[in-house]
């Protein structure tokens, strides 16, 4: 009854949440699919036992995900980072592009080359193919970006892989993405891959929302509660920043504490960077804490995008 | 040099033919890709060597495909059916799905979800498993959807297969598709897979923009000619209607002459309806001529969709 009453209820009034909960029970479902509507890719078998597939699709819409009078070549690298950061944060390598672009009359021949130089750039330093796609007019530019990528059978990173106890670790700093950072990132496919090979991460996902709504994303698979370690925070930008910017592209991803050592030791001699532990998942709350020097105060929820 | 000087044109006054032919440039090879940008779907090897993989996209956006006051279920038909009869034209089963939506902040749940019935009928009746997309506000509503599809190795029907000499066909009536056709088609997978394993076609593509327009992309390939006849089309709608209307999603495929009688029982026998030979190809020209009793004409080029 209250289900049909949503029918009425326009879109802005829903949010994008409730929205989508909706729409994933069209989601279908066989005996090859591992992994449907939910996570940040899909993940299905293939014809060869050894290999799983893995999906995904983004939008990347001036005036929303980028300003209309952004450099093209950063538009391009940021629609189609976007998509390879998905297929990094199941640990899968990227392998088939296709680009639905949506353009006005009036866009110059030079400035849609130039996002597609930007798409070629990042596609040629991490993998992935740009096999086909579509043009159409319209009054605003957009790239609607489908990804495919492959990883040896049953190793995708799922959010729903979250343990009780587990540490919370991030690729790199959080926070300040609006400098610039969300256009230009480097999407993480190398250490995504090299963190399923290592067989230690649990649970993954990407810092796209802001790390507040992406981590409760995971942990409510499992509905565990995850604490926070602000001073960490602080050390990446600023605690607000960190937890709530979005648009980081860092893999957010757990492991065992029993590993600590090691995945801190591997991970430092294959990258030359830090690896940072932000916290730990919990079973006292189902919430998001933020420890600072023994207290500690729930967190909000985070950025919900559009809608 | 000329090059150089189109970077600063308008997509408005290049076209969409010269668009997509500079865009093409921007399309990924590699070993695995057996057709890349230009067909219907590109063609890609999969993990496994006996089988082959096809991926397609297809944007479907109010005002441009469908009216602002249309039936939802019937946009939702529409959109994902565009997708499946261009792996029809392939002669692939559809597999896996992917549709980014852009909507209205006003839009109802209700519609939104009516749209998504609409392309759950065609996908249960026809094959493929939506798994994923992705949600944005905008002011127009608009599908962006992707299809895989899978055939054996070395089986995908191209355009470029075109051979002189081959007979033409449909595999049904052309023009008349403003009458609602646009709408409610359904995508000939069926036939695209029966015709791809009975062996005896070179070329196929589906009637979307149009006969000529689509012919005329499949004849390119190859620097040929056809000659189709008028009174075939007048018994569809009529001969206007049957060059030009688009959006017939019929299958447009060419065989030997040698098999006219052999696809025509076969054919008659599994789907009950009329196959339609509209013609041939011919070299003796590189466009598209109409006969009619003895004379004949040449005929212009067909719609080149926006842009």
């Amino acid at each position: 009854m209250v289900d049909e009453l949503r029918k009425n209820e326009s879109l802005g009034d829903l949010g994008e949440d409730r929205i989508l909960s909706r729409l994933a029970d069209f989601g279908g479902w066989n005996a090859r699919v591992t992994c449907g509507i939910g996570d940040d890719c899909s993940v299905c078998r293939t014809e060869n036992p050894a290999v799983d597939q893995v999906f995904t699709s983004d939008a990347t819409i001036e005036g929303i995900h980028f300003r209309i009078d952004e450099d093209p070549v950063r538009v391009g690298r940021k629609a189609v980072s976007r998509v390879l950061s998905d297929i990094a944060s199941m640990g899968a390598s990227p392998e088939w592009i296709l680009i639905n672009v949506v353009a006005p009359k009036e866009m110059k021949l030079g400035s849609l080359e130039a996002i597609y130089e930007g798409i070629q750039e990042r596609l040629n330093t991490l993998g992935g193919v740009l096999v086909g796609g579509d043009l159409t007019e319209g009054s605003v530019l957009a790239l609607h970006i489908f990804a495919s990528g492959t990883l040896p059978h049953g190793t995708a990173i799922l959010r729903s892989g979250v343990v009780n106890g587990d540490l919370i670790w991030t690729t790199g700093k959080l926070g300040g993405s609006a400098a610039g950072k969300h256009l230009d990132f480097i999407p993480r496919v190398r250490e995504g891959i090299w963190l399923r090979n290592s067989g230690l991460v649990h649970a993954m996902t990407d810092v796209s929302d802001g790390l507040v709504t992406d981590l409760k994303h995971m942990i409510e698979t499992k509905k565990v509660g995850a604490a926070i370690e602000a001073r960490v925070l602080e050390a990446m930008s600023s605690v607000d920043q960190a937890l709530y910017d979005g648009e980081d592209f860092e893999l957010l991803f757990t492991t065992s504490p029993d590993v600590e050592e090691s995945v801190q030791k591997e991970w430092r001699k294959t990258f030359a960077k830090p690896l940072w532990k932000i916290g730990s998942v919990v079973t006292s709350t189902q919430e998001i804490q933020l420890h600072d020097e023994g207290t500690y105060r729930s967190l909000p929820g985070g950025y919900s995008h559009h809608f």
